[in-house]
């Protein structure tokens, strides 16, 4: 598949000034006390502004976690064909969706730097209670899999650690390794996790 | 299997300070230049000293570098067993010595340390240049698998995932879940990428 699709183009709508102050209490406020513990009205607050404007501009929580992330892609979009293709299969698909934007020269870049934030001990929170979530789990109810919030930080620990030794690390023969074969290499262990027996 | 045999106990020979001094040099050289940039004649002039003297207090540069790592167990101890049983049931016995160390409350603390230091831009070549070499893949040369330079990154990107998941981020039900469980979930895992056919 193409990350094409999914890479947002040209400027959204709203005041930029009001914008980017939303954004910056939001990223605090994420780091801090995490997804869950993020009120759209403490955005709203840090921000100096209604509640409503935020979610006028911004829409929903998922959508203003999404953006202060500040990647050019939206992951709900890029992991849309591994959830309508249905269980079988799935691993592959998830595999090849996310290496189709990790993989891209223009996207990397910032994917690389959510994935630095995420390791500074005041991002943590990003991955817990951001990404598995509102990106990760998502993918696991909407296969209709059972056991789902089991299975999918099992896919989440095989998916990071090879986030971090092909692109953090750039450690090889992973990091120069053809997408084909990354996926073939790992579409068992996520298909396993997704749909396999576990313990 | 137990952990104790792998920790160290007592003071190590030697003055105080130039051991402390040589450790100082050693860490700032291998987190700038990796462990495969780093001589022990560096350390030892980063450190006032002769070489020799770095030998006599250490070792061999491999000794050297799980000194400077400052965790409380040697980890070509801990993983002596995986070796000694050779390739079948290496993903088992491989899970079993790596949460002994990462399950004792005594010793998690440094191992979250290293962690958090690896993580750090400044120590990512400790990885990549140190605990590979190392640690990692001499387990696959001694089993005497085949293509062990393509296989225990495999090994090490699933490890380290869990790593973050189980011990790092703390996300359930990786966090809480039994050891036994955990190796079960993941043995076949790390078999396959041992022992199992590959792309």
């Amino acid at each position: 598949m193409s990350s094409s699709r999914a890479v947002r183009r040209g400027r959204r709508p709203g005041a930029p000034d009001t914008r980017a102050e939303i954004l910056t209490s939001a990223r605090g406020l994420f780091a801090a006390h995490g997804f869950g513990g993020t009120t759209m009205r403490a955005v709203a607050a840090g921000a100096g502004v209604d509640a409503a404007l935020v979610h006028h501009y911004f829409g929903t929580k998922d959508d203003l976690f999404l953006a202060a992330l500040d990647i050019p892609v939206d992951p709900r979009i890029v992991v849309a064909p591994v959830v309508a293709g249905g269980p079988e299969g799935a691993g592959e698909r998830f595999l090849t969706a996310f290496l189709s934007v990790w993989d891209d020269p223009e996207v990397r870049p910032s994917l690389l730097a959510v994935a630095r934030g995420v390791m500074d001990p005041a991002g943590h929170r990003l991955l817990s209670e951001g990404f598995l979530p509102v990106v990760i789990e998502p993918i696991g109810t909407a296969l209709g899999i059972d056991r789902a919030e089991h299975r999918m930080p099992l896919v989440a620990s095989q998916v990071i650690g090879l986030i971090m030794l092909r692109y953090v690390f750039e450690v090889e023969p992973l990091a120069s390794m053809p997408a084909e074969r990354v996926i073939a290499t790992y579409a068992p262990t996520i298909q396993r996790y997704l749909t396999g027996p576990l313990p």
